[in-house]
């Protein structure tokens, strides 16, 4: 089911900015029995989000009641939430008086084979990069011809996902996922403060890290350094945690570490 | 009006890619009694622009057909074209049968005061910056956050158009334009190989140049350079040329150069 302003719609005003411009946001979270997971994260990162472009964020409790009605028919499911800007007219100007649009969207789960999580994927690298733009890095706006680009480089569905790196051969994320490296126990994540998307899964895998007691580097990684890393495994909202059994000739074991990773989430789901 | 595959709509599919990932490209163009200007141009840009993404360009005789359609009640107007991916699925990876969407959306021309034609406008000085991504640069594609961004940053009506640098402070455009500038008589433009949109009207004022013997340097420009220049234009294919009477502090003249390139627009137009 689609609402659209709180309403069942499978159409949206043609003159919204989220077509014309992108100017807007999303989320993407699992809803399991009409409550949405990590919901305190993912309202949190919304805001924040909402913030960053100077769009009105719609209250919780308006959203959490729509989610509901929106997932009411699938159970659980996945659900995205868009707030663009709204309806305008032509030129690129933000209207005077903009009403966000609030659109959720509640899809069936996607149906991974089970190997994923247990042996892990194939992760492959992309000729598409990230280019590098400070102002809307780490943010989950609506542009996202980069992703899309990537994702379009494979279509042999037994590889999983693919690697994206900047301009600068630094690794940033997978296509639709956060990416974590392992080397000697410790965890490492690229930083995202020039591209990327700042996934809610990757900020609880920080706090998993430091229930756990792993130690967490968020920094630069180097794709020519991949080589001194042991493990490594890809998250977002929706698959949880897949580890990464193979990437760029490389074939790694699942550690312990990324075992311990998974039970906190599905402990803390 | 507004066409959707040829149908009069206002509203379009809820999961269309160019809401959800900005999926697409587009065009904005004046149309006269029906027959859109400088079509030859647009079209061959469109084309180029929808191979970029590998999206299936529509037929030139079925987007004459209905730009016709869709102005025919407003005679002279603003025609804003986008073609999509289409509608998807939840994911970033293309559909396997995706059938690009077709929109046209018919404006009345905006209403500018002749002064900007005249003795110019005021170019403001943008803080958001475009960053550097050649996969993209030059497409005018749906992403478009950072022209938002930086159209944001003024509402001054006094203010016409804002000036967009790159992350290295090089003069790129307008954020709703393409720039030129003048020195001893010669024509400088950016180049537009990292971000940027390289847009229709650039392209004529380009051939108008080489039509009438003007010198043209398509070369990265600093800002800190400006004042090396003695006058300057910005253009799209909306407004054609509105020469800069004040940047950055500078107060340039509209010199013959400007009037003799406003004047071959107008006989080609």
């Amino acid at each position: 089911m689609i609402l659209f302003n709180g309403q069942p719609a499978d159409f949206i005003p043609a003159w919204d900015r989220g077509l014309h411009y992108g100017d807007g946001v999303f989320r993407t979270l699992k809803v399991k029995s009409g409550q949405p997971c990590a919901w305190g994260d993912q309202y949190a990162k919304l805001e924040r989000d909402c913030a960053a472009l100077a769009l009105d964020c719609p209250p919780e409790k308006q959203l959490l009641q729509e989610i509901r009605a929106a997932s009411s028919d699938l159970g659980d499911c996945a659900l995205k939430i868009i707030i663009s800007r709204g309806v305008g007219q032509r030129g690129y100007a933000m209207p005077g008086r903009a009403v966000p649009s609030r659109m959720l969207f509640a899809s069936p789960l996607p149906d991974y084979p089970a190997s994923r999580w247990e042996e892990g994927i194939i992760l492959r690298l992309c000729q598409t990069r990230y280019g590098h733009q400070p102002r809307l890095a780490g943010i989950k706006h609506l542009n996202r011809l980069e992703n899309v680009l990537a994702r379009s480089e494979w279509e042999d569905p037994a590889i999983a996902e693919g690697l994206m790196l900047d301009l600068d051969d630094q690794i940033i994320s997978g296509t639709m996922s956060n990416v974590f490296l392992i080397r000697d126990g410790a965890l490492f994540t690229p930083s995202l403060d020039q591209c990327g998307i700042a996934g809610v899964q990757r900020e609880r895998i920080i706090r998993a890290a430091h229930h756990l007691g792993i130690t967490l580097n968020i920094d630069r990684i180097k794709l020519n350094s991949i080589d001194k890393f042991h493990g490594g495994f890809v998250c977002n909202s929706l698959i949880g945690l897949w580890p990464v059994a193979r990437v760029n000739d490389l074939d790694w074991p699942v550690s312990n570490l990324v075992r311990d990773i998974q039970a906190w989430l599905d402990r803390h789901g």
